[in-house]
């Protein structure tokens, strides 16, 4: 999908390395503790900074949630950049990607189960990727290569459902998660990606 | 599939009117704030009970929890029980449950989020729910009426996946969800319902 519209602003190695360490502990602190939980005095120490400097650069708590959000999406739209057009094997990387940084996941959960008022202002970095998966299928729906039986936005929350179903099914909430060796991801990898190919394929006939 | 091992202890209408008042209100707060951020004190103003009555139930908050926990299963056991064979119309079926009582998945989506210690036990009524769904799925598997391509477990987490992926997807985090009318959320059921239909067919051939 054509990830053009997502943030592009200056990637963590330029900012200062400060800045940086604030965000990257901001970022731990965050997935493990939600907006609400997060202590801003615990991500200070943790950055090796004082709270006088991280309020120079993040006035609230907020603020650095937003920029925890933007940093996540900027990595995510680098990661799944230049993939073909096959929506199953795109399904495949954005599995790769949620192995590879659990933390972003979980911060978009947080962010939801947080959100307590349905006036709050949406995410525009979200929305515009959310617009542009919706677009990007339609564009393989035109091209043959996914069934046009579905409606766009269904597909796209389909393909994001069967990425994520091990993050979010009820067991893992309750039990130990076994450790995940190469062999148990590169399986449920290719089941995501047969999961998506059947339900993109054009039907026969 | 087979729910005879979920619980069946006294459904909640046979509780004391003022522990089943606490229950509800207990579901209503870990559902908005999650088990950290509940307040015992909004619940027993909530259920018209003092929190003396309270802890006389439940000792603790994690105890007031589990019990609430409980309470859901009990619920999903009996709405999704007496389904037939047909996975693709199981999935249907929990998609109208989750639909009808969103506070279910987001308790579920708090407890993994709030679960800071690998070590904690697990919950034995989410773990025999699960064995049910994969034993069930291999049956399926066994009469021929699911492709056999398929681990049941990726399969159990899969059919889960899209059931719950509208709740799960990132936009819904963060943008104010337009009310789902009728209309919409019997769209969304006829694409859980198809999309799991197209992986269980069994390969022509």
């Amino acid at each position: 999908m054509d990830t053009a519209d997502l943030p592009t602003g200056a990637p963590p190695k330029d900012l200062e390395p400060t800045r940086q360490r604030i965000l990257e502990a901001a970022r731990a602190e965050f997935a493990a503790f939600g907006l609400a939980g997060a202590r801003i005095d615990r991500i200070a120490r943790n950055a090796s900074a004082s709270k006088e400097r991280l309020y120079t650069y993040y006035r609230k708590k907020e603020e650095l949630f937003s920029a925890v959000l933007e940093l996540n999406l900027t990595e995510f739209a680098a990661a799944v950049a230049h993939q073909g057009a096959d929506l199953a094997e795109f399904a495949g990387i954005l599995y790769d990607h949620s192995v590879a940084h659990p933390e972003h996941l979980r911060i978009i959960d947080w962010a939801r189960l947080e959100r307590q008022e349905a006036s709050d202002p949406p995410n525009a970095l979200v929305d515009t990727f959310h617009a542009e998966q919706v677009r990007g299928i339609l564009s393989l729906q035109a091209a043959g290569s996914v069934d046009r039986a579905w409606a766009a936005d269904h597909l796209s929350a389909l393909v994001f459902g069967i990425v994520s179903c091990w993050v979010h099914e009820p067991a893992s909430a309750f039990s130990p998660q076994p450790a995940s060796g190469g062999a148990v991801i590169a399986a449920r990898r290719a089941s995501v990606v047969r999961a998506v190919r059947r339900l993109i394929e054009p039907a026969a006939g």
